[in-house]
């Protein structure tokens, strides 16, 4: 008999079918065994009378072992007492793989164990929540640029230079030469940008910085739309607009997996644009008023990133930085050319900066200024200048990174929980 | 006023817009200008009589050299002469960045000096036409296995242990490791199916082989899914359901882009499943039949792929090689050990192995057997084998890599025009 995913459990109530999944835990008494299987697309409770199957399937029943890898036959029924409003009667089991002794229990692991054993620990249904909704959320960010007209337009991971400094860059030999892994797919959507308009890259992105926070992957994934003819004002819509879009239909599609994560829904169901708009010099007198001694043209840590997000309820959008502080690429405002035309999107609730971006420089000779400036070699970047030699439009656009992003919407301490296999300062394993 | 894009232009007729892009091509008679206009979403012609616009508007389009960023107002009027079925009567015109001596003109240039301009190169009609179908490719990809229930489990890049060997791997100091590039996600995904039941990943994929054909790139995407108690039959079913879903979705979306690159769309319409099924031994014969001095054992090339290919007007699944030839990780066929239950999708037209994939091992000692055979480290492996010691099931999957799939369905010579940036033996720049 065909296999029937729990997922689509409702479609076959009063039907005979086959499961096959994992055991993921068992209660007995005498003559019944409740076992939940679980199939990567939902558990359910399945319910074994020693009358109703072979005899050997029910002693089986009472030795399997959590994780073991089982068939089950049997008759779907509605259940009002279970969560997904079925179970399963059963009539016959097969054992397909053993799991003797499964390290992660229900007991409680340190956090180390778990990440040593992540290709374990992504079975169980707190990961599987947050990884569900890590799916959705990927979906939902190409959704929202497909929908629109933007053409994806994927950026190489190996790259010729370091765009913002090579301190925290991976290097590895190539061939004869040294190619860097990329921080940022910017740049070269740009180029993207000049070709289709509206374009936007989606990939992983590496940082080598020796960071130990909860912030902080060595390998993340990024999702980056760029504009051409869109100013930093049309910047901030878009970022609105896009994050709106994104936690709305997690909300919508993903309750369930909320639920398990005892997710607070009512905080991301108000985050609704318009979004807060501050400057940064806004920023500045807010923190010192909270006693801050910060000095400006300083950037702000978590500290501050989390202070100045407390006083809204959805994300704050936090712009014109010092130009000191950003790359070499911002474009600066025309009304101070102290000030960046940038913008930072600050997640509520202390989760921080979970977006940047801004409007690029345009101006052929004021770019090359800034690279000269920066140290950084004209050679590399010839072709970067070329998108302002021949036809520079003004443009925009920002990266928002997907891990951040999971980890204040599923509302997680910290965002090793937040990719199927976290990349840390003392992690490359498993 | 606010931009119109081209390829909303029909929602516009009669009416005065603003386009904002950058001039294609230019012609001009004494009294009358056309300017082509993209803007990235398409072209358009844009008709400039001498009357209608202000006299220095006249005289800088006068002037205009090729890739100059223009702002265009005018009224769309229907034309039946315009490939679009319309054309914008300008009222007048604003130069926004100026462009001289753009490199690439409408004269022939040689592929290496194209790809030494590929940030400009994307601009053109027909690297638009490829890269809006790889948009479209890598969205239907998605799409396909999104609908159908299969969780993205994104694999990671930096690996630390080699999954076939050392020496086609790029690697990167990892702090006080060593770091390896991904060659494929498959391992870790597995890890994923047992979780999720349906997995994919799709992500970049970097192979550091010294190859110079026009079927290989170092750096290059590759879509793999994976499906717990899913064996060899499922996963070729799954497979060409997935190439025609993919096929099909581009015939229909990108109809145009197709006709701009001269495709007989003719042969991607009968890309219809069921795809002929052959097995090794049977690609053996018919090569011996052709005059190829093949062996029994030997992996086929890309001659032998051509050949084998040619016989079909779509895809061939080429299933059952010899596990010498094949990786550590294969199953082995219970009727013969000698084969294992893989296989490789094979395009029509020449294109080669588009797919590759098969059921992997499952029986704990026998994947044991089969590191040690050949030559890998166990303890690497030890997290993979807990797939197998924990709940072991049945399970298969493949990789599509895309930069072949966009040349197939493009029909294209050389896969370096399938990406935006392609990393080539002796190109990582720009």
């Amino acid at each position: 008999m065909d296999q029937v995913y729990i997922e689509n459990i409702a479609d076959h109530e009063g039907q005979e079918v086959t499961l096959k999944g994992w055991l993921y835990n068992k209660r007995s008494s005498g003559k019944l065994h409740f076992l939940q299987v679980r199939d990567g697309t939902g558990t359910i409770q399945c319910v074994i009378f020693k009358k109703d199957v072979p005899e050997q399937a029910f002693e089986q029943a009472a030795h399997l072992a959590q994780e073991s890898a089982i068939i089950v036959h049997g008759t779907v029924r509605a259940d009002e007492r279970s969560p997904i409003g079925f179970e399963v009667g059963v009539s016959d089991l097969e054992l397909v793989g053993e799991a003797s002794d499964y390290p992660i229990t229900p007991k409680d692991h340190g956090v180390a164990f778990l990440l040593d054993n992540r290709h374990l620990w992504v079975r169980s249904a707190r990961q599987h929540a947050v990884l569900r909704i890590r799916s959705e959320i990927a979906h939902a960010c190409r959704q929202y640029f497909d929908d629109r007209g933007f053409v994806l337009f994927d950026s190489p991971i190996l790259t010729p230079a370091a765009c913002e400094g090579t301190t925290t860059l991976f290097e590895t030999p190539y061939f004869d030469e040294t190619a860097y892994l990329t921080q940022s797919g910017q740049l070269y959507l740009e180029a993207g940008a000049m070709a289709f308009g509206k374009a936007y890259c989606f990939g992983p992105t590496f940082r080598a910085e020796k960071s130990k926070t909860r912030r902080h992957l060595m390998e993340f994934w990024m999702v980056e739309p760029e504009v051409a003819y869109m100013d930093l004002a049309g910047d901030m819509d878009l970022a609105e607009d896009f994050v709106e879009y994104v936690v709305q239909r997690v909300v919508q599609n993903r309750r369930r997996e909320l639920d398990v994560l005892e997710r607070d829904v009512g905080k991301l169901e108000s985050v609704r644009k318009p979004f807060p708009r501050i400057t940064y010099d806004e920023a500045v007198t807010t923190l010192r008023d909270k006693g801050f001694s910060i000095e400006w043209g300083e950037d702000f840590g978590a500290e501050e990133e989390t202070v100045l997000s407390e006083a809204y309820d959805r994300p704050v959008l936090v712009h014109r930085y010092p130009a000191a502080c950003k790359a070499f690429y911002m474009k600066a405002d025309p009304e101070n050319a102290k000030l960046a035309l940038c913008v930072d999107m600050l997640a509520p609730e202390g989760y921080g900066e979970i977006i940047g971006g801004g409007q690029r420089e345009d101006d052929l000779q004021t770019l090359e200024g800034k690279i000269t400036e920066h140290g950084l070699p004209h050679e590399a970047f010839s072709w970067y200048l070329d998108l302002r030699r021949y036809g520079s439009v003004p443009h925009a656009g920002f990266g928002m990174g997907i891990e951040r992003a999971v980890a204040w919407i599923c509302g997680l301490h910290h965002v090793r929980e937040t990719i199927p296999f976290p990349r840390m300062l003392e992690r490359l394993t498993p």
